[in-house]
């Protein structure tokens, strides 16, 4: 039976494990679960993950959600998955596993956080909150700041030196590539500056492409229908003084 | 050369640490680094661990950080670990790996919270927060409903309907012990609905006597002190009618 991939595009979460797959040429069936209607939430889904969150797959009968659990278990139960995505060797895979939840400990203090309440808010029926932004974006910039400094650091063009990329990598890379909804000039603010976390994502998109973008594509979409969006915005507050509430039309 | 651990017992990421190589018997040097007085922060400890967290440990020149990471390592490095602690099956590795993020992504916007905003942010120079209080409280409950609704709903004493207790039992049940520095009133209001989540957190106990209980111990003492320290607070609201601010002596 083909492995089924519960997902929606619009999350990170969820690209890196259809990237993961394609990359890896694991056959999958991509079901889409909509977010912006909250389909997670929906009876049907329950059954398939009663946590009612996304990613989660349903390899036989074998039911799993967490994105880092589904890579960690993918690159494990499929054959010929290349030893670099997550080492078999003890101290290389700990490297990889401290990443990976730190990743998860401390940066959606900042990435994911500073996304919503900058831009990704409404797509889900939420306000935007410019204040909560300001405090996240710090977060976002000081674990940037980290990743430069500690997992960049070393010769190699991937995370923690290595000359080829790892599920923490891919993981990693996908989260901040969320950043591309910004608009461009606060994506320079706060990315600008991180000459080696730059030069690392165009290293992790060119190992993986062509998956890595045209799985990102979804995100530049919505990024240019929302600049359209708020153009339109803008021109309605210039004609009636008042400004109209963002909505997400996904 | 001994494994030292780099831990301040106040914090449940570092108690798991400590619990496990109790339990396993792995020797090691505690080595206190204290939070209250950001030691996390010195030059010293950025040699361990530049990402200046705690839980880190250094197993001969090999540092580790992020507690679910460490405990991974360990089940895996030392000798005779049995192997319910972190299976060695795929299928039910990868369900423990599932609970272990879900407990990163997840229950944080709860339970840790929740305990920040409403008693321990003092400790290290945070005033309480009880609009935050409140929002996080109930993330905590829908965490602690879904534990007793999707990981608890199997025949077996321990998450996942398993017999013993894995990293996960672990881990969780250190950081929703947490709460036991709750007042006893708003202990029982969040906890007490969730028989069993109670009963499991008993199993847990049980099953890792004594080590469970004396190393959460730290906590129940700084409880006691917080405690005389809202009394005195009290006494010196009646007498003066201000309200002094509540500052950790740790």
């Amino acid at each position: 039976m083909t492995l089924k991939l519960y997902v929606d595009r619009m999350s990170h979460a969820c690209r890196e494990v259809i990237i993961f797959c394609k990359l890896n040429g694991i056959d999958f069936e991509e079901v889409h679960i909509d977010l912006s209607k909250r389909q997670q939430l929906s009876p049907e889904y329950r059954e398939i993950n009663p946590i009612r969150q996304i990613p989660a797959i349903m390899d036989g009968r074998f039911k799993l959600s967490e994105s880092h659990a589904i890579l960690r278990y993918l690159a494990c139960a499929f054959p010929r998955i290349a030893d670099h995505w997550y080492p078999t060797d003890l101290y290389r895979r700990a490297k990889v596993e401290s990443v990976l939840d730190w990743q998860r400990t401390t940066f959606p203090r900042g990435s994911g956080s500073y996304v919503f309440y900058s831009v990704l808010g409404p797509a889900v029926g939420m306000p935007l909150n410019t204040k909560a932004a300001a405090r996240t974006g710090k977060n976002l910039i000081a674990s940037l700041a980290l990743i430069e400094s500690v997992w960049l650091q070393k010769k190699g063009r991937f995370l923690l030196g290595s000359d080829q990329p790892s599920i923490a990598d891919l993981s990693l890379a996908c989260e901040i590539m969320a950043l591309e909804v910004l608009d461009d000039e606060d994506h320079e603010r706060i990315l600008g500056p991180f000459k080696r976390v730059l030069k690392w994502l165009d290293d992790t998109k060119n190992a993986m492409a062509p998956h890595f973008e045209e799985v990102q594509s979804t995100l530049s979409n919505y990024k240019e229908k929302a600049q359209k969006q708020r153009n339109t915005v803008g021109s309605k507050i210039t004609q009636s003084g008042r400004k109209p509430v963002l909505q997400s039309k996904m």
